[in-house]
């Protein structure tokens, strides 16, 4: 449900990934327009650690899954620049 | 020197992540657009393992500093749709 997600991505994505999934910094990856089944990989990664970032292993360790769909639902829907 | 990483992003690349940076499968990210700085460091770490993902670690395994410079630079410069 990417309305739900609005709220979480506005409050804890939008510092570094922009309010618009356009990111600010060159460092951190534009989110807007991107797969969805990516982004979902890549925050569960995120999460489990796999993937080893302390800043996206600390934002995304405690989302649900339902968060992750919900996120990636809505930055995929975005339209990039 | 985006001209030269055309080849490589046509022939290594562009299987996965589209010609022009539109990947074809929810589960490759789209590169088109992405920020410079971002794809250098995720093409390091799935270089140096940091990153594990057996395909993309193949794929990068052998890029040189240069090569993921030109890389970064060309996918960075298309146009995201």
């Amino acid at each position: 449900d990417a309305e739900a997600a609005k709220a979480t991505a506005t409050g804890l994505c939008a510092g570094c990934h922009g309010a618009k999934g356009i990111s600010a910094a060159d460092s951190f990856p534009n989110l807007a327009g991107q797969k969805k089944g990516y982004l979902i990989t890549a925050l569960k990664a995120y999460r489990d650690k796999s993937r080893n970032a302390p800043m996206m292993n600390g934002m995304a360790g405690s989302l649900s899954d339902q968060q992750i769909e919900d996120l990636a639902a809505y930055f995929s829907g975005l339209k990039p620049e």
